[in-house]
């Protein structure tokens, strides 16, 4: 019974200090949201396995957390089940319910099963913990949460617009200097129609995918190993280097794909997205970037990601359209575009930089020492005054050594500390500490209070 | 694949309007929470069974969910452990995690790992969803959350105290009336002590705790039942029964438990809370209730419940003081004192109440009219504009009929509708309709925000 206790590989404890920085990075992103008229749902942990296998693809499937059925797990087992090799059909007979992979799948779950009571377009987003069987490692976490908006049941290229916009103003608040990559998935397609590979599309993206950490010659060699021809690796040469303003970018691009009607498509909403958007003074950088193929089975049209400029770090944010929502769920024909906020990246960065403002600490404003009995009750009665005005105080509960209450005071961050003795008693003021400076003043709580307000 | 989807039983999604009622409710409590000085940590949904075994009793241990070893789980599990018919011993070479069950036990945990960083007193508060594999029925759930404030390593009353006075402000917040129950585990061992039966405290507080249920005469046939005498069940009545003010009630209970040390204590301890409470000027009705003998296994000093006055439901608030929070993690006399908040019940009182705020809602305050391309690009224009000034704001993202963008600002419920066609653009204006009264006025964007500020 007395083990040292510990917590399962991969997952966290948040301490006081970890919740009050990530809840400036959610109450950040959630007000931007608010502004933008998403609104807020929440979905159970645990999703059927019906609903969540066969959703992530063969790997995604073991990576998922399964939950053991309740009461007698083994009544759906039979001796056979158990002596046969197959994990997965065992798993299936032992579970009927998993642990939430990501967002994505129980909001199209969601849309399909509440498609009555909801009207479209349906701007959702939805802030909780997804849970996946992955190896551990720096920076990768077993529990950690998601942070997603999506639209659903619009093709208008203004949703893309302004989640643009809403990422952009996430970051100017958060005080983080970022560039924002943009693509598209037609374009993706347009080029591999143009060099007549276009059954070729996802091993192309994935190799060009790679520029940046195998350079060019690798990649080649990648799509010579995928069978690409000599004459379309050479074509392809312009794409994959493609250089210059997001205008001259869109100018080669239309230029190399003008036979291809999609590639034109897609070429169309890039500049659609990006001429809407020079109208409003992003503080972002906004850049083409072809080498951005993440969720490309999945993504249809826009394609996004976020890159903060002054850390070095994956992509902070990601997104992009998809056709398709929901047809898993037997209900065809809902297309959706959304976004995804990295909070964990997110708050490495602000670690970093140093970003995060005094305020987003919540600490105590005002503690008031203890002195004892007598001295307690008009402290009482001063801190129900103070926090109706809304201050954060409160009263170090024994009467112990000066020394025990000040270090306390300093293990909270209290900004300052209050002394109520019978001097001050008599004279119906407090002696405030100021906890940066060491500076003493005798206030009246009125005065007290006028320091918060 | 296209099987109608559904979620696990006894879980739920919630809906925006389910979701903007429960945040008020959350950061109503979670900004008093703060003005007391309690600050949130989170721990991981799982935690391992080693953690969660053993400490809910054996009727929890059977309700943990229990999470299925990732990998190939089947490795640690010989034959005979199958064929066995000990579903637990099976169970546990299955799996080596578990959903939190409560936020208690991992908050035990939580202090045992970090005692090195935390400094005492440590006050903290938790609102995380927790999972029991309960039979589900009406109000009662698989997944639900808690939302629990406590203080450990401090035996100060003036604890009890904040805490009722947290729990006072936290419903004159809400608009709720209640009725906050007091009772003293100390009283309760007096009791036993002095009829002199001091084993039978379980059976005497469970007996009590069913008067309002079952009455008077099935309460004393259960003490009977249970072992009690003539005499002990003849000396109980007047406790059983006990009438009048708190005053009149600690009277009483001086005089009969005179003679226990324990008692006494108990007396003394309620005592003090109520009075410094009543320098405090609540808005809740205080009530010593000695039925009340709630987790009495768990609790040593205070126990608390609070009760809605004007509806009928069970209580929407409990708590009281234990002594060894985590001896059973190896870490000997912490004691602590904390309350825990019904959220799914306060949620119902609220909606039979209609009590939320229509600021609750945070739903859109000015949806634009798509009119097509060129007025969009105008409206995107007055859409910064508005949210930079804190207005929550959208464009209808295509220029669909009239009637489907006026029933989507309905179902979002917009306060206004916002209509920007050639003659506005033209005097640089807003037609701007009140959905509430119909009523239109042609405002300039400036106009507009004066509305809301």
């Amino acid at each position: 019974m007395t083990a040292k206790p510990c917590i399962p590989k991969g997952t966290r404890d948040f301490s006081v200090e970890e919740m009050a920085k990530r809840n400036y990075i959610f109450d950040t992103i959630k007000s931007v949201f608010g502004l933008y008229g998403f609104r807020q749902i929440e979905t159970p942990a645990m999703e059927t396995l019906q609903t969540l296998m066969g959703k992530y693809g063969e790997e995604g499937d073991k990576l998922l957390f399964k939950v053991l059925n309740s009461g007698d797990f083994r009544s759906d087992v039979s001796d056979s089940d158990w002596a046969d090799c197959n994990l997965n059909r065992l798993a299936a007979r032992l579970c009927e319910k998993g642990l939430r992979y990501d967002l994505t799948v129980p909001f199209a779950r969601f849309v399909v099963m509440h498609r009555n009571e909801l009207t479209f377009p349906f701007k959702r987003y939805q802030i909780q913990p997804v849970w996946r069987a992955d190896r551990p490692q720096k920076g990768r976490y077993r529990e950690f949460y998601q942070c997603d908006a999506d639209v659903v049941g619009s093709d208008s290229l203004l949703n893309e617009v302004e989640l643009i916009q809403m990422i952009d103003e996430v970051f100017a608040r958060l005080g983080i200097r970022v560039a924002i990559k943009l693509n598209n998935r037609k374009i993706l397609s347009g080029i591999a129609e143009w060099i007549g590979a276009p059954e070729k599309i996802v091993d192309i993206t994935v190799a060009i995918d790679k520029l940046d950490k195998i350079g060019l010659d690798k990649v080649n060699d990648e799509l010579r190993e995928k069978g690409l021809t000599e004459e379309a690796i050479a074509l392809l040469q312009p794409i994959i280097l493609l250089q210059g303003s997001n205008e001259e970018k869109l100018q080669v691009l239309r230029r190399e794909l003008a036979v291809s009607e999609t590639g034109l498509k897609g070429i169309d909403e890039l500049e659609y997205i990006l001429q809407k958007l020079s109208a409003s003074a992003l503080r972002s950088t906004l850049e083409i970037d072809l080498t951005l193929a993440r969720g490309l089975n999945y993504y249809t049209g826009a394609i996004l990601e976020v890159k903060a400029l002054d850390v070095q770090i994956g992509s902070i944010t990601g997104g992009g359209r998809y056709d398709n929502l929901t047809g898993v769920f037997g209900l065809p024909g809902v297309s959706g575009v959304g976004i995804s906020f990295g909070a964990d990246r997110i708050f490495d960065v602000l670690n970093q930089l140093d970003l995060y403002p005094k305020e987003s600490r919540q600490s105590t404003q005002v503690l008031f020492v203890n002195f004892g009995e007598n001295e307690c009750g008009v402290c009482l009665s001063h801190l129900s005054r103070l926090r109706a005005a809304g201050i954060r105080a409160e009263i170090y509960p024994e009467a112990a050594k000066m020394k025990k209450q000040m270090s306390y005071a300093d293990s909270i961050g209290a900004e300052y500390v209050a002394l109520v003795g019978e001097n001050e008693i008599a004279e119906g003021k407090i002696t405030l500490k100021n906890m940066a400076t060491g500076q003493q003043s005798l206030l009246s709580v009125d005065e007290v209070i006028a320091l918060f307000v």
